[in-house]
């Protein structure tokens, strides 16, 4: 039997945490531009969604009341699932109250499917977005956008590092940098430590960037918005133009060392505080992350050097630089691994090289327990040598080969799991792109493809019309619940929400 | 060390076989048509490349005779990957000298790569061809192309069902029905005994279906060559609209039964022979096939009813009655899904439905130890229950599951066998994708994606520039020779010709 009302308590918890979030939002647009009438009906939108989620979720709180609280692994994937699916609901509410209030009928978000996708799309860390002029936003909503991208980073970050492993669920080793064996105070007081840990390197990241991006003419607002997409790998800006609105390398620049900065494991954070940095700088994935950044890096500025480049901004007509190439191809490069999804030029008018590189690096992702995306460093890794052994075990079928990844061999049960892994993502991104060609009626392929890859990757932008100049508002009310879908379910690491549809996750103890 | 002569002797052995071939063609052709002047260069052709064959394979037998034969698992899967990578080479011969010698310089015929390609796709039964009128050839390559389908297609089945199983290479439990455990009288015998059951069973089937074509009004030769197509699941035709240009009810359904009889284990006809019918409709894998054929052809034929037909001579107008959509939908899902590749409709302009269905089992493929491609209903069904084993697992990580097929049950090597193979398929397949975007420029994403589906998993006919009605002639060189190589890797089981890349293969004991 599943422990339900155990996990609805903890939906309550988190309900009223999103919901408290959004307090803190108001207020802080409050405490910033004062009583401007413009943000009037945002704010108002926001109070109203707060109050519904505090008596929703103090209702779900007092429901599991009483009870004593059982998290097993059933229950943890119940509640990480719902966590999303109805977050993303309650997360939306304050995107369609505005339309409301502010009466903007023919706006994105008068449609309810639109708010649900793009409160997905945020706490998802997605940052595809349904909204053509994302400046013409009030900023009490712009700023909530790239809250819902924070939350759901640190919410991605302590749980695979910190929750999931400890519970047993999911990759095991493949998240656990430090020794695994038994905690000696039980398991609660660890997560509960290793969570503190993590929301303390994510707090110290956060204003680092914030100071910095500040200190280099962004205004705070601007700044604060970009580092809450930045941190979480999500893509979310205040301009139309994403990033390459402010036109800045230093700016360029900071955004391309914290997005990298959060593609990487907080597990090696967590070694560095302990006093552990070489045992960090060891981990084979840290090390294959950055040298995949640095080819792809390079092969894309080689592609694109010495041909026009066309901003974000617009075209320039003027060939690129070798200093341009390197700038623009490393942004890139590194807003697509780490699946953030910023833009600076406009990657859909690059070679089919370029444009090649990029498509791979979406699926390819981001580190395991990084707030990015993907299939991830490590699984690539342990995959591609998987693939390797198996084709030496043809002609030799007796020599027994470890898989190694660093110092530890990979055991046979989690060279399967990874397979599976792969081959999982592979068919969830044929089936998103079949399904939305079935929706849309003449729908090219690159797009359907690129879009189902881009949700299921939380990557964002893709190529053709959901280009890095487009975006997701002209997808029908369907297409956009399978996209909400896609990115739930590769933000969840695709077995979280799959195993709910199994009648056996119902049955037995 | 590998016995490199040992190989080098076989070859020398394939070469002769395939001149000998050659020389019955031109026999044939002698016998059916006389001294017409129309075949004279045609004929030339073929007798000059079965003298140059002789010449190099009396060498190659040469070189390594007075040798101990010695054939292990490496000498094994060099000898397969050169009898085709060179067997393509001598069978694309007679193409190149007949345009040589009938001077016809425009001719597709007239690049040396195009006919490598054709005879690629006629070996590894593919059926993708270069030319776009192919009635206006003489009958004597006609006849040519469809041998060497035909030996092709024999090859595949003896290889697969007697020679690599016995040898412990390949899938092992995966091709053989019987019960394995140590033969008796040691290896060879068994695979000879083996192997001329399965000639006499290809024979015989071959037979009856060049009898029943007659019989439906087919003519001799376009008989014989539509058999020789079918049996391998090839899919030349002698025809540009290949079997629509006869528009016989008769002659569709007796194509879509002998196409459908070669995409099964040939193991399981063996079983039948020796009066154990009963265990042979027992194969689980038999009963999948056929219940994907039937279910994928009620979606089609669901999906095409009611809309106007177009079929290959042309358009009709007139919506398709039910009797027809089954007709028609069941042709060219039986057609594809068994990697023949005939057309009678151009599934082009069939629906996203249609045309996705179509492309999915261009990628299921026909059964193991059958002369189909893809990648192989048994393979499909392994890898799905394997990941449904894989959910389960993430919330019941102490219930250990075994994963049957039938009754015997997978054992975890090839387990993590399948899973790799799948994702070696899906890798080649977005490998040969991308390569092809990047060598011909403006190539859209479902023409590029569909002829590296087609050529890897051996079906023939993709979608868009390489529909139904369109061919592969107007590809640049270096495209051709990727297809090709496609279609090797394709046909020999992905693994057969990468191992050769490997370092290893080539070193130790």
């Amino acid at each position: 039997m599943i422990h339900v009302r155990s996990v609805l308590r903890l939906v309550g918890l988190l309900t009223l945490v999103l919901s408290g979030s959004m307090l803190l939002t108001t207020l802080a647009i409050l405490a910033w531009f004062g009583m401007q009438p413009t943000e009037l009906a945002a704010k108002k939108a926001l109070l109203v969604t707060v109050a519904a989620g505090v008596v929703i979720g103090l209702a779900l709180w007092l429901v599991g009341y009483g009870r004593k609280a059982y998290l097993g692994r059933r229950e943890a994937l119940l509640l990480v699932a719902i966590s999303w699916l109805i977050g993303a609901a309650l997360a939306g509410m304050p995107y369609r109250m505005w339309a409301l209030f502010a009466s903007a009928d023919d706006h994105q978000f008068s449609s309810m499917v639109s708010c649900y996708f793009e409160a997905m799309s945020g706490l998802t860390t997605t940052g595809a977005t349904v909204l053509g002029d994302v400046s013409a936003l009030p900023r009490a909503l712009l700023l909530w956008r790239a809250t819902t991208h924070w939350l759901g980073g640190l919410g991605i970050v302590v749980l695979f590092v910190a929750v999931l492993p400890t519970l047993g669920v999911g990759g095991k080793r493949l998240f656990q940098i430090e020794a695994p064996g038994p905690a000696s105070q039980g398991v609660r007081p660890r997560i509960r430590e290793t969570a503190r840990m993590l929301w303390l390197i994510y707090l110290v990241l956060t204003v680092a960037q914030v100071m910095l991006l500040w200190s280099a003419g962004m205004n705070i607002f601007d700044a604060v918005c970009h580092t809450f997409a930045t941190m979480a790998t999500g893509g979310f800006s205040t301009a139309g133009a994403s990033v390459g609105a402010f036109d800045s390398i230093a700016i360029d620049t900071i955004v391309i060392v914290f997005m990298l900065l959060a593609g990487v494991n907080f597990g090696v954070y967590y070694l560095v505080l302990r006093g552990k940095a070489r045992a960090a700088w060891r981990d084979p994935e840290l090390r294959l992350y950055l040298l995949i950044l640095l080819v792809a890096t390079l092969i894309v500025a080689w592609d694109i050097h010495g041909r026009p480049v066309v901003l974000m901004t617009g075209g320039t007509g003027e060939a690129a630089g070798v200093g341009e190439a390197i700038r623009y191809g490393a942004f890139q490069v590194v807003a697509v691994q780490t699946t953030t999804g910023f833009c600076t030029a406009d990657f859909d008018r690059w070679g089919v090289l370029s444009r090649g590189v990029l498509v791979v690096l979406m699926f390819v992702g981001a580190s395991a327990g990084s707030t990015g995306g993907g299939i991830k460093v490590i699984r690539c890794f342990i995959a591609l040598k998987v693939l390797l052994a198996e084709f030496e075990r043809v002609f030799r079928p007796n020599v027994v080969r470890t898989v190694n990844v660093g110092r530890w061999s990979v055991d046979p049960e989690l060279k399967l799991t990874t397979l599976a892994y792969v081959l999982g993502v592979g068919a969830l991104f044929a089936i998103g792109t079949f399904v939305l060609m079935m929706i849309e009626p003449g729908l090219d392929l690159t797009s359907a493809a690129t879009a189902s890859a881009a949700t299921l990757n939380n990557v964002g932008p893709g190529l053709g019309d959901v280009g890095a100049v487009k975006n997701y508002g002209w997808f029908s009310g369907p297409s956009k619940i399978l996209l909400s879908l896609l990115m739930a379910l590769g933000r969840l690491e695709i077995f979280a929400i799959l195993v709910l549809l199994m009648p056996s996750f119902w049955r037995g103890e």
